[in-house]
């Protein structure tokens, strides 16, 4: 057990199209980022806690790529993206696209920080090409999907 | 013959991380695109004149990735990403690093828009995650190799 918060910030930057998502984890840098590279635990925390997902491809290495599906009361939600570089243990940036809205793509980079004592700060940024996209980004709902895939990504790690 | 201008026009948005380069050829969207997509054909005109290119790898199709090399005056210059989305004759959307810089990513859509009478205008755009990134792509000197590089393409197109 830890006394450490678990609380998810989630802000957008005043000047850029970007917006910024920090998050602390009870668990060393190497074990959450598996958390996000292996398809099989991917499948198991992302996303709201009442959603599944199903994953088509997920090759999470330098020149990869990904496909999956968000299925939420019976929907289902395509995303996909390419993986522009792995860097196990430190950093994944990849590319993002909610299917819906096809022209739509954020560039987006998740840094593994060691902070000792087996812990680790997650800071993820989504970088989109205007400043209504971030905006609509924060209005969408999005926040309620990661802190709750948040939430099940601890229980997946205390395991 | 045409005459048309074929100028390159390269400009940075006021307000967000992104450049924008437009140029029109004398070819039709599908050739245009072919030239972009088919590495045999990429390495006979990427890059300044003096430039000769080597492919690693270039699989240029939604979810694939590419790695070249730029050899100017015997100095070799890596380059990496992978492609987000290609939409054949119409768009590529890809992720760029110069590997000298190995923080630093770009992500650029390229649009290939048909003006009719066998002519492509070619619209890109690199957006980045900061606006001194931007200014740092603009004061470069890369205007120089993407100029060049549309000429050696006018020339490939006209065969």
């Amino acid at each position: 057990m830890t006394t450490s918060t678990r609380e998810t910030e989630i802000t957008a930057d005043p000047d850029l199209p970007l917006v910024r998502i920090t998050r602390e984890f009870d668990a060393p840098p190497e074990k959450v980022f598996r958390a996000h590279a292996d398809p099989e635990l991917v499948v198991q925390w992302l996303g709201p806690h009442a959603t599944q997902t199903r994953i088509d491809r997920f090759d999470c290495r330098t020149g990869g790529s990904y496909r999956y599906v968000s299925i939420l009361e019976g929907v289902e939600y395509g995303f996909f993206g390419c993986f522009h570089e792995v860097r196990p243990g430190e950093l994944i940036v990849q590319t993002f696209t909610y299917e819906d809205e096809p022209d739509g793509v954020a560039l987006e980079r998740m840094v593994f920080e060691d902070l000792g004592d087996g812990r680790t700060r997650l800071t993820s940024t989504s970088l989109v090409d205007s400043l209504e996209g971030r905006d609509a980004m924060m209005a969408s709902g999005m926040d309620v999907g990661i802190r709750e895939g948040y939430e099940r990504l601890d229980e997946l790690l205390a395991h």
